[in-house]
């Protein structure tokens, strides 16, 4: 069906058309909620008319799906990460593409994860979990252990939850919080929750140890033992912990 | 419209039919997923005819509805509580009730949770929304701070987050964790949530260490601390640390 040859203006092919109109779709439906999109303003910002469309998807609920399971892979993809260096640098930098998908794609990413859309369906949450899967599985693939267990697991999912609840107050409100920081807190918060499960799976403290030593000052963990640390200086907290070590006469 | 002289089986007044309708679907919505209950499902149950139930409901969204909505004031009295004694001893009474709450209402919580109900709409969402909104304000009242700043409530809106997916995975297989552990993990999260929290907005840290001095090593936060400092005593992790308050090179 396509023209071999190259004109000024030649017709997409059936699978160039196709790609061309989720390539638009994915655009309106990142800059607005997906109510406000309609299959019109599809066929206006691909020049094409609204039966051709109709040629393609059955309706605006397939586009939209579409639209979001490329979107889902390629935020999937920002996932991977080399394997070296300490893992607070690395996550440090995946939340940093993360960010910056969350950034273009702020209304669509926003109106998708804050649910109750009209356009909420099994096909959508399906590509949801299928990033939050990618996440999960990407964090234990850098974690190298062989056999997590559910608190472990569990810490994981909290994280990614708290990563995107945290990305969403950050969408409504970009003056709250620079951009900077909001990536070193997720990160640090990643950190926190290692170490408290651990105190939990007794199997994690020894691979703790490892972590942690191989971070240096400057990784988002260093920051956090210093911040703690500080923290720790806070006229009475040090007295009120000591209390808290003596054993529980219970 | 009711007989004011009691019979045998005297016949409901328009209220009491209502609320009786609405009792038997929460019962029922409580016990499987909304699609898997019908009107006819509603009516057998509470001894009447289809009619009579579409005489009160205009269909049985607007009866889950209804039935969510007195479930979500019931859970939201339950996170009321005297403003006496150590916090996290407060929290785990508070984390008691609702475990039962989600004990009891098992599978139409985790349908409702887990999203993707053809029965989600805006009304569904909204009963959620507000379940959290009294987790959080609950929470505040109880910090008793004058102007809790913007990690503080992202902080709570994240535990809350936690705290939803954790009693999903413990339905889902409650083998796996003593409801007990739970219970008292969650409270642990919080409190660790907080301490972070402080270490990220300066006027939390002296009011942090107040809380903490009402503690006392019986309390779930005494507990928490005894497991960080078994942590702490992991060979190599007390190197590790002191490595990283080296300060920041960079």
């Amino acid at each position: 069906m396509a023209s071999p040859k190259t004109q000024p203006r030649r017709r997409l092919s059936v699978d160039e058309r196709r790609e061309q109109l989720i390539a638009v779709a994915l655009e309106l439906f990142s800059a607005r909620p997906p109510e406000e999109v309609s299959i019109d303003d599809i066929a206006a910002a691909a020049g094409a008319s609204r039966p051709l469309v109709y040629h393609y998807f059955p309706g605006k609920q397939a586009i939209y799906e579409e639209s979001l399971r490329r979107a889902g892979q390629e935020l999937a993809g920002r996932f991977e990460e080399p394997l070296t260096g300490p893992l607070s640098e690395r996550l440090s930098r995946v939340m940093g593409r993360y960010l910056d998908f969350v950034a273009s794609h702020g209304p669509g990413f926003a109106a998708l994860l804050r649910g109750g859309s009209v356009a909420a369906s099994p096909g959508t949450n399906a590509v949801i979990d299928d990033v939050r899967q990618a996440a999960h599985d990407q964090i234990l693939h850098h974690l190298d252990l062989d056999d997590p267990g559910p608190q472990l697991r569990l810490a994981i999912r909290s994280w990614i939850a708290k990563a995107e609840i945290t990305s969403l107050a950050w969408l409504a409100d970009r003056q709250h919080e620079p951009r900077e920081r909001l990536q070193q807190h997720l990160v640090q918060d990643f950190v926190v929750a290692l170490v408290v499960t651990a105190a939990r799976e007794p199997g994690l403290a020894p691979r703790l140890a490892g972590y942690l030593a191989a971070e240096h000052p400057a990784t988002p963990t260093g920051a956090l033992v210093r911040e703690l640390a500080a923290l720790l200086a806070t006229p009475g907290l040090p007295e009120a912990l000591t209390a808290l070590t003596a054993p529980d006469p219970g």
